[in-house]
C-alpha cells in the first residue's frame, strides 16, 4: 500500500516555484465550492479586478488561464496567430526558443532576433528584424529571461512594435510582481505570466492579459482557435464581464482561492514597495555572492533582482554543490539550462522568497559548502557584505 | 483593498466538483517543493503507480496533465490524431459533441453517430458506422456522460474498436472511481478522466492513460503535436521511466499532493468497494427520489450510480428550487445542459458526497423545498425508502 506522502520543508530558492506563503497554503486548502457558485463568481470578479492591478491594466479581458505558464504563452499564440502570420521573435534565452515552437505549430512563421544568452534583447536589431518584415502580424519578447536572469526593456519594445503596427507579446512569467511592469503604460497587446515565481503562489495558473487592439483580432478569427480547451472565444464566456458565466471547464477552485491571497498579499504591500524589496535583497546578495568571489552572467544593469545566475569555479562538481544544499540546508537553487546548463547556478530571491534571513542563509550555505569542497571561499566577509548593503 | 477569500461550507451534489475530502484538503495544503525535487519525483512515480491501479493497468504512459478535464480530453486527440484522419464519435450528450471540436480543430474529420441524450451509447449502431468507414482511425465515446447520467458499454465498445482495427478512445472522467473500469481487460487505448468527480479530489488536472498501441502512434507521427504544452512526445520527458526527467512545464506541484492523497484513499477502500458504496447510495437515492414522485432521465439498467439527472415537474422554478438550495441548506446541485438545461436536475453522489447522510439531507432538503412550493410530495415517505434500500 502506498502512504501519504509528507514533502521535506525546503527554502525554495530556484527559478520556481518560489517558496509559498503560508497565508496561500491556507487559502489553498479551504472548503471547495462549485465553480458557478455565486460566491464563486464573486471571487472570480476580484480575481480579476486584482491582476487588473498587478498587471497595471485597465484590459477587460484579463483572467488566469486554468493551467501553467505555459499554457499561458500558447493561449496567446494560438489565439492571436493564424496560419501563415509572421511574428518577430526576440530570442535570449530558453524561453524565446519556446516561443518560435509555438508559432511554429500555429502554421505562422518565426523570425528569429537572436542575442546572446545573458544578454538583453538588442533593441537595433529587433527593429531592424520589423523593418525588414514589414507584414509582421506580432512582436514577441521574453521581458525576464528565466533561464539567463536578463531583463529586457519592455518599454522600449512596446514601442517599436507600436511605431511598426504590430502586436506586441511579452512572457512576463518571472517579471510580474519583481520588477516594474506597467501593461497600459506600455501598451502591452498580450502578456502571460505564472504564480510560481514572484506571486509566491503555487504552480499551475498562468495569468493573462489583452488589450482591446488584441481582443479585436480574436473575435475576428478567420479560422476557429486550434485548441478548444485555449480558445478565448469560448473562455470569454466564463471568464468575460457578460454575467453570463456559460460553463466552459471546471475552473481549478482552489487554486484560485490561493491566487486570490496572493494577488491580495500584494496589494497589501504595494507594487512599488514589492519591487523596491526584490531589488534591496538582490543588492545585499549580489553584494555577498561577489564578496565569495563568484560572478554574474548577466550585466549589472540588466540583472533581474529576482533571478541570480551566478557562474561557478570550473572545479566544482555542480550537481555535488546543490545535492548538499539540498540534503543539509533543504535549500533549493536551480541548475542552468539549455546553453547555460552546467555552466552556472539559477538562485532565485521571488516573492515570498526575496527576504534578508534568504540571503544570509543563502550565502551561508553556499559559501560553506564549497568550503567543505576546498574552495577558498570568505564567508565572513560575504555576510559583512550583505550587511552593508541593508544598513546603508 | 480586497479581502481575503472566505468560502461558504457547501455540501456538493452537483456534476462536480465534488465534495472534496478533508484529507485531500490539508494534503494539497503542504509545503510547495520544486517540481525536480528527487522527493518531489520519488512522489511522481507513486501517483503513476496509483493511477495504475485505479485504471486498471499495466500501461507505462499514464499519468496527470497538468489541466483540468477538458485538456485532458484535448491532450488525446491532439497527440493521436493527424491532419486528414477519420473518427467514429458516439454522441450522446454534451461530451461527445466537445470530442467532435476536438477532433476537427485537428484537421481530422468525425463521423458521428448519434444517440438520444439520456439513451445509453447504441452497439450497432456504432458498428455500422465502423463497418461503413474502414479507414476510421479510433472509436470515440464517453463512458459515464455527465450531462445525462448515461453508462454506456464501455466494454463492448473497445472490443468494436479491436474487431475493426481502432484505437479506442474513452471519456472516463465521471466514470473513474465510481464504476468498474478497466483499461487492459477492455483493452482501452486512450483514456481521460477528471479529478473533481469520483476521486474527490480539487479540479484542475486530468489523469489520462495509453496504450503502448497508442504510444506508438504518437511515437511516428508524421507532424508535430499541434499542442507544445500538451506533446506527449516531450510530456514523457518529465514523467516518462527513463529517469532523465527533463524540465517540460512546472508541474502543479501541491495540486498533485492532493490527487496522490485521493488515490491513497481509493486504495485504501479498494476499487470494488467504492463501485459497491457509489451503487448502494444511488439505489436508495433512486428510492427516495421516486417516492417524491419524481422520475429518472436514464433507464434503471444504464443510470450512472454517481450522477443522477432527474426529471422535475413542469410547473417548479428550476433556478428557484437551486436557489433555495444553495441559500437555506448550502446544498449545490447542478442545472441540466445542453439538450437537458431547464428540464432536470443533476445530482451528484460522487466519491466522498456518496454517503448516506447526504442522501437523506438532499432527499429532505429537496422535499422540502419543493413542499413550499406548494408541489405534493412526502417527504417522509421518501426517507423511509431510502431507509429500506440500506436495511435490506
Amino acid at each position: 500500500m502506498t502512504q501519504s506522502f509528507h514533502p521535506p520543508q525546503r527554502t525554495l530558492m530556484g527559478p520556481g516555484p518560489s517558496d509559498v506563503n503560508p497565508r496561500i497554503l491556507e487559502a489553498l486548502s479551504r472548503p471547495t465550492i462549485g465553480h458557478l457558485d455565486p460566491a464563486f463568481i464573486a471571487m472570480m470578479d476580484e480575481v480579476k479586478g486584482l491582476l487588473q492591478f498587478a498587471f497595471q491594466t485597465e484590459n477587460e479581458l484579463t483572467f488566469p488561464v486554468s493551467a501553467p505558464g505555459s499554457a499561458g504563452m500558447e493561449t496567446v499564440f494560438v489565439n492571436l496567430l493564424e496560419p501563415g502570420d509572421k511574428v518577430v521573435i526576440c530570442q535570449n534565452g530558453v524561453f524565446g526558443g519556446r516561443m518560435k515552437e509555438n508559432v511554429e505549430r500555429c502554421g505562422a512563421q518565426a523570425i528569429m532576433v537572436e542575442d546572446e544568452w545573458g544578454a538583453t534583447v538588442d533593441i537595433d536589431k529587433a527593429e531592424q528584424a520589423l523593418a525588414d518584415n514589414p507584414d509582421a502580424k506580432a512582436l514577441a519578447f521574453v521581458h525576464a529571461e528565466t533561464s539567463t536572469g536578463a531583463r529586457s526593456d519592455a518599454q522600449a519594445l512596446c514601442a517599436l512594435a507600436q511605431k511598426y503596427d504590430c502586436l506586441s507579446i511579452v512572457d512576463a512569467v518571472t517579471s510580474l510582481g519583481g520588477i516594474e511592469l506597467d501593461v497600459d503604460g506600455w501598451g502591452i497587446d498580450a502578456i502571460y505570466s505564472g504564480t510560481q515565481k514572484c506571486l509566491s503562489c503555487v504552480p499551475g495558473i498562468s495569468p493573462v492579459s489583452f488589450s482591446d487592439r488584441a481582443a479585436n483580432v480574436i473575435r475576428s478569427r478567420k479560422h476557429k482557435v486550434q485548441s478548444w480547451f485555449l480558445d478565448l472565444n469560448l473562455v470569454m464566456g466564463y471568464w468575460g464581464s457578460d454575467n453570463k458565466r456559460s460553463y466552459h471547464h471546471t475552473a481549478p477552485v482552489n487554486s484560485l482561492y490561493a491566487l486570490h491571497e496572493s494577488l491580495v498579499i500584494l496589494q497589501e504591500e504595494g507594487l512599488e514597495a514589492a519591487w523596491q524589496r526584490h531589488a534591496l535583497n538582490h543588492a545585499a546578495f549580489a553584494a555577498g555572492i561577489e564578496a565569495l568571489g563568484l560572478s554574474f552572467v548577466v550585466a549589472e544593469e540588466f540583472r533581474l533582482p529576482q533571478l541570480n545566475a551566478v557562474r561557478f569555479p570550473d572545479t566544482v562538481d555542480d550537481g555535488a554543490v546543490r545535492t548538499r544544499l539540498l540534503n543539509d540546508y533543504n535549500l533549493e537553487i536551480g541548475a542552468g539550462l539549455g546553453a547555460l546548463a552546467g555552466k552556472v547556478w539559477r538562485i532565485g530571491l521571488m516573492g515570498y522568497a526575496s527576504n534578508p534571513q534568504n540571503v544570509y542563509n543563502c550565502l551561508s550555505a553556499l559559501g560553506n559548502v564549497l568550503s567543505s569542497m576546498d574552495v577558498k571561499v570568505n564567508v565572513s566577509a560575504a555576510i559583512a557584505a550583505a550587511e552593508g548593503v541593508y544598513s546603508s
